[in-house]
């Protein structure tokens, strides 16, 4: 018997970055153990309030690779190359990921992708899975974990237990219970932020869906809100619009909801059809955007939070999985180069893995300003077209930003530093031929005018 | 029977800002009853974990005249009238708050305030203070708290209870339990910061405070510490030092502990005595400080919270208790002006009031630098009298900063908006002078020179 065959750890949480967790910790050799306080996804229904799919990029692979599973998520992904700018007069503008090297993005379900890698873990002996089970409360000193198992379908009293391991990990999302319990111990920095947009989702149906361009994420800037729509494995779109509540709360009835569809996405009536459209906006509330930063990660020697239970962004870089999901391989890292030492690990986890993610965090607020305003002007696609016809010349220098973030796994912190030396670096070569060119035209005037 | 004898308002906390909220909800005919976790302070020992004295000033004076209390607690509060410096060799400088005018702050006593605001709760009927009551939920939507009343000295097994109100005011302290709950509800921003300083408290036994200059706050100030002695009623002084944990956490064993007071207060060694100082310093772990920022500070239709709860301070511009104070007085006027209108009151109170307690937050912070530092330099002392100078011709314009937070009910936001304009003014005047004098130059040159 290995000597981390009697590790024990917890990981509250079985969602897309638990689950994975789960995975890299069985491979060590640990016993783990996964608390999720929802039922077995695999034979029920949709997760619900959360977006349907996601955008997988390179960290997210990169892990999913590290366990055996890239390949097969892959084949249940659809390639998205670029974006595919929607005008309000219906024109169409592609404007690709990666003019330089071609590489895309990922549309994936968050449904199979969770069910895949809860498959994932039964093929571990040494992980159990227990649903219905919430977190009530944590002893930071002794390493416990209070449980409580929901008895749904019987009479019952629910029943409290507790649980102790040698390392518990809270992976249970933006609003995790471990985080808040965190959060009431000294030196634990924590800020929550709601932006003032919310999210609404629509769908295209797969029977519509030849009239959209294939593998692009497609976007229709508006300046102040956007809507955007990826494919789904079905043929059918996810189509999401990010607006101000203060604009969703002005669309009350049907005819306020139609006109405001016929002057912002009057090419999206048809597509997503406007009794959909209607019932849609009638019968949901448009969902919340919460943005999560704290530090540290850990509390004690047993405990940490990752994902978004640790940094919850908002969703417009699409790393928010990717992120979450780098996490158990920097994690996964980290025990390789402590030689399973928890506390060490958490220790350096925090230390090292703070400044990425609140990295990451800050450009996931920037990119939505990108997306739905900045993409459509004139000085961004000059940008956009100079930084790839440099990448091309220098494809180990130059790297633009949304190339390191999504096809790389650069630091994100490094990502945003190796920006700004870019930013420099043109101000200067821009001042440096501003005053060449003065120099130049004062010569050549002295030349003409003798 | 009148209108507001129908009312019902929970209080959750018998702190300072609770028992006084109480008071001015009481005198407005309200049916009112407070929850305290703790137990009776007037009949047991002192609150523990708290700074034991506070400098009260106009605010906090303001609100209990309101309540006819501010000549019996002025009674038994001590003016301080200026800072007295201490310098390492151990000289002595006194800066006056008020060279103008003369107006000073006073120490009080936690507990003796405490005490005697809950003396003044039960000379109205229409008030019911329960102890032992600990907050262990709300139901925001049906007006519901529910209470765990702690039975501490009986085997039987704690009861909890639900109440409702019309009007339900979390005044729980920097810790708040109601605060946590209102975190849970969307569009609730929330930041809790630690900062990196702890403080210690001290004692100067009132056998050796003939050697401290009375009617002063005194300071010791380091740079990037400092240590501070309010006077209290029974003569002695409680010295409280503010330091990087970093700092504390290297001073462990005794000859360390004197080495540090020799270098950097050494004419505290026998003001304190070196005993009370290693043993404080063995025994006592520092205490944290935390700075709380969250709005709205309501939810729904009936949840408010005030003071600490809505806006715990670092404490370094004595403002904590006296924002905490005026905040009953404003939602008080606001109750006034809305006829007893709650939901629309609380409204109009997180609206109003959060610009003015974000800016006593970051002054907050900013004045620890000052105190600590920034009084120590030649720069300070010279804007000071010059602030004064002006101050003295025009006493309704040139307010300085300190005058309009601590001797006003100027808005905290047009004290800081006050101070800019003031910078503004000076700025301008400045350049006019040294325009003024370069040009006066420069003709005299000519003049010489021909």
């Amino acid at each position: 018997m290995s000597e981390n065959s009697k590790k024990r750890v917890i990981i509250i949480g079985s969602g897309l970055v638990g689950s994975l967790c789960a995975c890299f910790m069985a491979q060590r050799g640990y016993q783990v153990e996964v608390y999720e306080k929802r039922g077995d996804i695999r034979a029920g229904k949709e997760i619900r309030g959360r977006s349907i799919n996601l955008a997988l990029s390179h960290r997210g692979r990169n892990a999913l690779r590290l366990v055996g599973l890239e390949e097969e998520i892959l084949q249940a992904a659809i390639p998205m190359e670029g974006r595919l700018l929607h005008t309000t007069s219906g024109e169409l503008k592609s404007v690709l990921y990666d003019p330089s090297f071609n590489q895309c993005i990922f549309s994936v379900g968050r449904n199979h992708l969770n069910k895949k890698l809860l498959e994932a873990t039964q093929k571990f002996s040494n992980i159990e899975l227990y649903f219905e089970h919430t977190l009530t409360g944590c002893d930071f000193d002794n390493g416990t974990v209070s449980l409580l198992k929901l008895s749904l379908f019987s009479l019952k009293t629910s029943e409290e237990s507790q649980r102790s391991a040698d390392f518990i990990i809270g992976a249970d999302g933006a609003y995790s219970k471990l985080r808040l319990s965190m959060q009431q111990v000294p030196q634990f920095q924590y800020s929550q932020q709601y932006i003032e947009h919310g999210y609404l989702e629509l769908c295209i149906p797969a029977k519509r869906s030849h009239l959209m361009e294939p593998n692009h994420l497609h976007i229709w800037p508006r300046g102040t809100f956007m809507m955007i729509a990826l494919p789904n494995q079905d043929s059918s779109w996810t189509v999401t619009l990010f607006m101000p509540f203060t604009i969703f709360e002005k669309l009350t009835d049907k005819a306020e909801i139609l006109n405001f569809f016929k002057d912002t996405f009057p090419d999206t009536l048809d597509l997503l059809g406007r009794e959909h459209i209607v019932e849609t906006f009638l019968n949901t509330k448009p969902s919340q955007l919460i943005s999560i930063k704290c530090s540290p990660y850990h509390v004690g020697s047993k405990f940490m939070i990752i994902g978004d239970a640790a940094h919850a962004v908002v969703p417009f870089y699409g790393q928010g999985m990717n992120a979450g999901f780098e996490d158990c391989v920097f994690l996964n890292d980290l025990l390789d180069k402590n030689k399973d030492d928890f506390e060490l690990t958490i220790k350096d986890y925090s230390k090292l893995r703070l400044k990425n993610t609140h990295g990451i965090s800050d450009l996931s607020m920037y990119n939505y300003l990108e997306m739905r305003d900045l993409v459509n002007t004139v000085g961004f696609r000059v940008r956009k077209s100079l930084d790839h016809f440099l990448y091309r010349i220098f494809p180990s220098t130059w790297i633009p930003l949304y190339n390191s973030v999504s096809f790389s796994t650069m630091e994100y912190q490094e990502c945003i530093e190796n920006r700004k030396w870019q930013d420099k670096v043109l101000r200067q070569v821009f001042i440096a031929i501003g005053i060449f060119l003065a120099l130049f035209i004062y010569f050549i005037g002295l030349k003409i005018i003798p």
